[in-house]
Formats: structure tokens, sequence, C-alpha cells
């Protein structure tokens, strides 16, 4: 009986240093680098060895966790919902922008920029609780399809960024998201689809006021900005929420020069990472000439300050979670 | 030996069964409802039971973990900064207040409510880089010494609660700092001092800019406001950071009022705690007309929202964390 558990033991020990962390990703320097970095810090006889609490790691949401064309998953449920509240109240559309949207333009609504995208999200984000809008947010996620791809957008995630993931938590890594998109709108999905708990999002924000609403006291979005967490905003809403500057840094765009910059070039090991979108066939094909996940200076810059580039169509053999 | 590690295990487990993890609360009812609480939301066959995810419990600084008079101690620390850039250019004392400061003049600066003690801290701490602010204060703690107590700063938490922020996280609690003092200030030791890494600090915020400085990114602290974490803001710098509504909270001022409405007026088992100074021998004994730490609607209604009022004098054995 002894010898049989033994027997047990070892092979679980075998098996278990014999599986691979990162099956979606295909053998090669990139997932290489990746599996070198985390037993470098993770080891403690090695100088470059970190401590758990300080074994950060950051990722972009969209474009680095999930897909982000042809639009920003955020702004396709705004606009639904903008259509819905413009049904009952067409007074509400007083921009140019505001009324491309409900006729579903969304070339001139992409075209509008973030300003555009902004007053979108403004008008049909606001005049609601917290609570409400995660609600609503999780319920319109459960049933709305991608407009071309149609599949659930929960299914548009990464496959082989949610291994990343759970191998740097399984790793004693500290998982976080920092995103242009909304905070609440991440909040809805991002335990169920990352791991990833509420505490550890970071995002941009619209402005949040307490009040006591029919006795209940109640966090309410109101119209306009508090934060924007984008290009030099993510270290800053890096400082903010964590207090420390992370040790591996993932994104996907050039709103993510300055967080990958600051973390990269502080002292000790540090790994930056961009995901480069580079399969039309599976995902999409795009970097320096796209309305969303613009990616010029990082893809000119990458190789000089060690970042590795993942090209999505060779070092990925499969891109979505979801089955498609 | 077989009997002798036999022995010893049962000797560990009944040794770690009646340890008290609160030895510097008196036997009584405030120490017997929290510990009644904890046993609850820990329980797995309590109907009450809050699964570790959601433990989350959070606690005012001044005046409820450490002391706050004659004034909050980073206003005592930024008139220490405040003297010593006067010296160098005077040309910055510009109001009352700031003068006031600088000649010691401690009632008037008090006496100017939130709006001068502001001033004093915008003028101190701006203009420095947010990694040399935290080693500044790092480095005024450990010089420091209270104006009357004559015993350093962080002689001043308070070991009943420092007690209570342990026993909390031993039993599964994630623990937090919301705080209406700045945010870095308290970084600078609430690792040291409470435990708390600097992710769990919550706190008000001068602005924070990202730019290149001599060719190293780096974060500046900014002249002006970016977030108050005091009153109704509490809840929004709750949800901001954890997204997630506490299940424990501790205070001591009406600057904690919203925020213990908000958490105990959700729905499931909630605990609300204000430390009253009710101490003036061994602490200070103040509350509706103080003008740091004001307790005045807190103290009304705590018993009807069923708040748990400590007696600092009645409720602790023992003040101060350190010898004195």
């Amino acid at each position: 009986m002894r010898s049989v558990v033994f027997f047990v033991l070892v092979l679980m020990c075998l098996t278990s240093a014999k599986a691979d962390p990162l099956p979606s990703w295909n053998t090669g320097s990139a997932k290489d680098r990746i599996i070198a970095f985390v037993e470098t810090v993770t080891d403690p006889l090695s100088t470059d060895y970190v401590t758990p609490s300080d074994r950060v790691a950051v990722f972009d949401n969209d474009g680095t966790l999930w897909a982000e064309k042809p639009l920003y998953f955020q702004f396709l449920y705004a606009l639904d919902r903008l259509k819905e509240k413009a049904a009952a109240d067409p007074s509400i559309l007083s921009t140019d922008v505001l009324r491309a949207a409900v006729d579903g333009d969304i070339e001139t609504v992409a075209k509008s920029g973030k300003e555009g995208l902004l007053e979108i999200v403004m008008v049909s984000h606001a005049g609601i609780s917290v609570e409400a809008f995660q609600a609503d947010v999780a319920e319109w996620l459960a049933d709305a399809r991608h407009p071309t791809k149609d599949i659930p957008f929960v299914s548009m995630t990464y496959q082989p960024m949610l291994e990343l993931l759970r191998y740097l938590r399984d790793e004693g890594f500290s998982t976080y998201i920092v995103s242009g998109g909304g905070i609440h709108f991440i909040r809805a999905f991002a335990e169920d689809a990352y791991g990833i708990p509420t505490e550890n999002v970071i995002g941009s924000a619209g402005k949040t006021r307490y009040d006591i609403v029919d006795g209940a006291p109640t966090l309410l979005k109101d119209p306009g900005i508090a934060f924007i967490d984008d290009k030099a905003g993510k270290p800053v809403g890096i400082d903010s929420k964590i207090g420390k500057t992370p040790i591996f840094v993932g994104g996907n765009s050039d709103g993510d020069f300055e967080m990958l910059e600051w973390a990269t070039s502080a002292d000790g090991p540090r790994f930056g990472l961009i995901v480069h979108h580079t399969d039309a066939e599976r995902e999409w094909a795009y970097d320096r000439d796209s309305h969303v996940g613009r990616l010029d200076r990082g893809l000119d810059e990458a190789a000089d300050r060690g970042w590795l580039l993942v090209d999505m169509a060779k070092d990925w053999n499969r891109i979505w979670s979801g089955k498609n």
C-alpha cells in the first residue's frame, strides 16, 4: 500500500514538473522568454529573486486580454443603451456623434476619437447606481454577440493571455487590469472572465457620487470624468491604486507606452510585453493606422527597450477562450 | 516518539484554541461583540457566513488606528517641512495660515479648518517625486517626536487596534485603511506599523503627474487636489479602489459617518465600530467640540444604527503600541 502511495506521489510530481503552463503559446522565443523571466524572479537562489508581495503584474484590457475590433466592446454596449435611451427621449441626441451612433454609423463614431467615444459613454452610462450599472453590463454581456464574429464577447478573451494570467498567479504574482476602459464596466466580468477580483481592476472612471436615494445609501454614476486611465494616466493610476511599480507589464497599443516605459525602466528585473495584432485570419491585423489600439511608437521602440513583441499569428496556436 | 508528537500537537491545538486574539481589550461587551461577529461570518455552517474574498474590513487612520492630537500627524510633518522651505524662500508664506504655521501657532492652524490644513500640505508636499516624498516621510517618522507625549509617532498607534487588524487578517479578512489623510504619507509607514501593504491604503491625494525627469520616468507630486477621501468621499474611494462593500468598518469621527452608514446598511452581516476618545489620562478625551476628529452625529446615532461605540477608557487596558 505504501509503495503505491509513493509511486502515485512520484508520478504527480513528474506530471506537475512537465505540465506546460502556456499550452496555447507555440514553442519559441516568446514563450521561452516569459517562462525564463518567471522562473528567475521566483527562484530564491537567483539574484533577481522578487518577493511575492512585489510580484505585481498589470495588463491592459482591450486588445490585450480580449479583442477590441471593430470598436471597444464597452462602446458597443454604450451604443445599445444609447439607442434605447434615445427611443424614449430623442432630445438626448444633441451632437453629430450621438446621432451617428444611434444610426449605427460605427465608422463615424470610430473616427470621432476618444472625445466622441467618451461623449457616448457619458450620455449612456450616467444617472444610474453603480450596482444597477454593473448588473446591466453583466446582463448585456450574457446576451449580446459580436457584430461580425457572432459569438459572445466573453468568448473573445484571448486563451493564451488567460493562461499567462493563471501562470503568473500560480507563481505568486498579483494580476491587475489597467485599462483605458471604464472601471465599472470591466468589474462586471473581470472575476468570471479573468479571475481578477474587483479590487484588482484599475480603469477610467466617470464621477461617482454618494447619496441617499429613497432612504438607501447609494453610489450613483454622474456625468463627467473623474479619471482617464490612458497613456501617462496609467502610471498615475497604478501609483494611486497599487503604490508599487509592476515587474510585469502587458499591453498592445501606444496607450500602454508610458506604463511600459515607467515600469521597465525601474531597477530590478522587469518584463514588458506587447501583443501585436498580426492575425488577419483568426483575429485582426492592425497597428500603426488603426482607430482603436493604434500601435506606432511601441512598435518602433520595443526591441531597443527589450519589450517582447508577441506575434499573434506566429506565437499563439489558439486565439479565443470560447468555443468557435 | 509518536505519542510525544501527538501530545505536542494536542497541546498546540489547546493553546491555540485558548489564545486571546485581543489581549489589550478588556473583557466585556465591546470585545464580545467583535469576536462574536468574526466567529459568525467565518463559520461555514452559519447563515451569515461570508466567503474570504468578501471579508473586507476598512479603517480610518487618524484617531482610529493612531492618535490625532493636537493635530493630524501629517500636518505636523507638513509644518516641519514648511518651516524648512520658508527659511530658504520666505516668499512662499503668502497667507495668514501659512505664516501662523511657521510661527508654531498650532491653535490658529487648527482653527483654520480643513482648507487651512490643505493649504499647508499643498505648499509643503508638492514639487517632489512620489518616491522622494515617501522616503522623506519615513525619515521624518524615524526621528520626530510627539510635541507633548515626547515619543515617536509610530509608537502612538493603538495596540488594541493593531490586535484587531491582525485578528481580522488571521480570520481571512483583507484589511484596508480609508483615510482623509494623504495616501502617500500613510503608505510610507502603513506596512511596518499596521501590516497593511501599499495597495490596501486609500486616502486623499494631491495631483500626481508622470514625466521624464533627467531621462528617468518619474511620478511627481503636483499642487492641487485630485481626491478628498473624507465624509461622502469615503464610500466613493472604497468603490473606486475595492469595488466591494466592506463588512467591517472602523472609524472615530463624523468624517467616517457616510462610510459607516453606507456599509452597515447593505444586506448581510455588517459591523460598524467607532473609537470614542474618552481617556483624558492615557490619551485624550474629545468628541463633539474638537477641531480634529469631531464626533457628533455618530455619537447620537451609533446606538440606533447598531454601531459599537468603543469606550477607550473602559474597553482598552493598553493604549499605545510603543513602550512608554
